[in-house]
């Protein structure tokens, strides 16, 4: 596979929930012994690095500063990369608030605002709603969405993921967001690339989703590593590649046997 | 004109927010005079009619039981004429569930539903949108919308209307209503008219929005008369004809210059 750099997505590839993914551990234990190099990457728009720092603790890992991007901190990198120290105001939760405000950016309210930042809030009302509508309606205003997930699966049932939001303002305003970071944009994937240090060709995506991390690999041009143990499995393998149009360039059961194939190149 | 019929717009025709307009008052009374039957139609997912016949006493008008149709009202008769009454989780406020209840559909919650009722709510939260994603995820639920207004606009902006409830859920789930009650759907439009009494070919509506009203007129097949007393006036008349592809039949600048020229016509 000549791969020298991961970008690991989380939850279905490490972790289903809280609970880590045994046999992922140790697979992720063997890549770092290979000295491959390694960045964590989610789609999470209410955390902060801080935050999910503490759960690879909790499942005995021990993941660098380097080695975590999660798309409220790359949002928030990606604002200053493009405007410098912002005026921003969000729709989101306190760990996309913490994000932003540690790389120097202000939260405002939506008279003062340069960027709109949507990001799923469980707290969301009608009031957050009125300003970023008005947000929306104001082609002056950058509209930045940190991820573009329709449903989450939590564990009774379906939820509302940042589409929530991005649907009400497409609706209502014929708008969408002007830049998406979170996969299966390549904005976040370009983000861990240079985390990485390694050459494009050399990188690949592992992941548990076709529609977000395989496709994320195709949209920034690198490899793409489908793992079996999250959301896709055979039955539905099929249905979402004929849905997305888009294939992995290898398949493997999880973390741990593509660790062993890794290996073997060896 | 060869008019029997008037079904009126409220806001933009009769009054702008809770100030009447005077002229139109004046018109009312008058096209009353001719004996002419009319009724009023609102797109209004939030309130029952009980607060809608309190603000015309207010205005001086006295308004029958039978001359005012409101899309919440229109919504439970809707659903009784398809179903009888029925079970009925609604994203809705008390406005609507108050008229759901009078004709005696049952509020219940959504594991227990047989309708998904989708009206605006000032109060809206992530857990109602998490029930409401949950029926409209499940293909057996029959979705109905109060109305399909997108931005609704308030005295200090525009605010959102159903339409950021609708666009959420379509965004989710890919799917849209299967029934919309309010304008421009010809459902309140068949019910203004039967309340009316007169033949379909001599009943017209009178709206001050063109992609609303007007749009509603020809959907139900019946003329239709704007008034340039509400939201179109000369300067974007053109470009809304444009966007929406309809026309008025007749023109007026407010409801009481319509009723002198009914007065002209006898």
């Amino acid at each position: 596979m000549n791969i020298e750099g991961l970008i690991l997505d989380i939850d279905g590839v490490i972790s289903r929930g809280r609970k880590p993914i045994e046999k992922a551990l140790e697979g992720y234990r063997l890549i770092k012994e290979l000295g491959i190099k390694t960045v964590f990457v989610s789609n999470n728009s209410t955390r902060s690095r801080r935050i999910m720092f503490e759960r690879f603790e909790q499942f005995g890992l021990d993941v660098g500063e380097d080695e975590l991007i999660i798309a409220t901190h790359a949002t928030a990198v990606h604002i200053s990369r493009e405007n410098g120290e912002s005026r921003v105001f969000t729709t989101g939760e306190d760990g996309l608030k913490e994000e932003l405000l540690n790389l120097g950016h202000e939260i405002v309210d939506y008279r003062e605002a340069e960027y709109l930042v949507v990001g799923s809030n469980r707290g969301i009302n009608f009031d957050i709603f009125t300003r970023a509508l008005r947000l929306a309606l104001n082609d002056e205003i950058r509209y930045v969405a940190v991820n573009p997930d329709r449903v989450f699966p939590a564990e009774d049932g379906p939820i509302p993921g940042t589409g929530l939001i991005i649907g009400a303002l497409y609706w209502m305003t014929g708008r969408q967001p002007d830049v998406v970071v979170g996969k299966p944009s390549r904005i976040i994937i370009d983000q861990a690339i240079e985390k990485l240090g390694v050459r494009r060709e050399k990188v690949a995506i592992v992941g548990d989703q076709i529609d977000i991390d395989i496709m994320a690999g195709k949209n920034a041009g690198i490899k793409s590593i489908l793992v079996m143990s999250g959301v896709t499995d055979e039955e539905n393998y099929e249905e979402k590649v004929k849905e997305t149009g888009v294939e992995p360039d290898y398949i493997f059961r999880d973390l741990n046997e593509l660790a062993q194939s890794l290996r073997s190149e060896k």
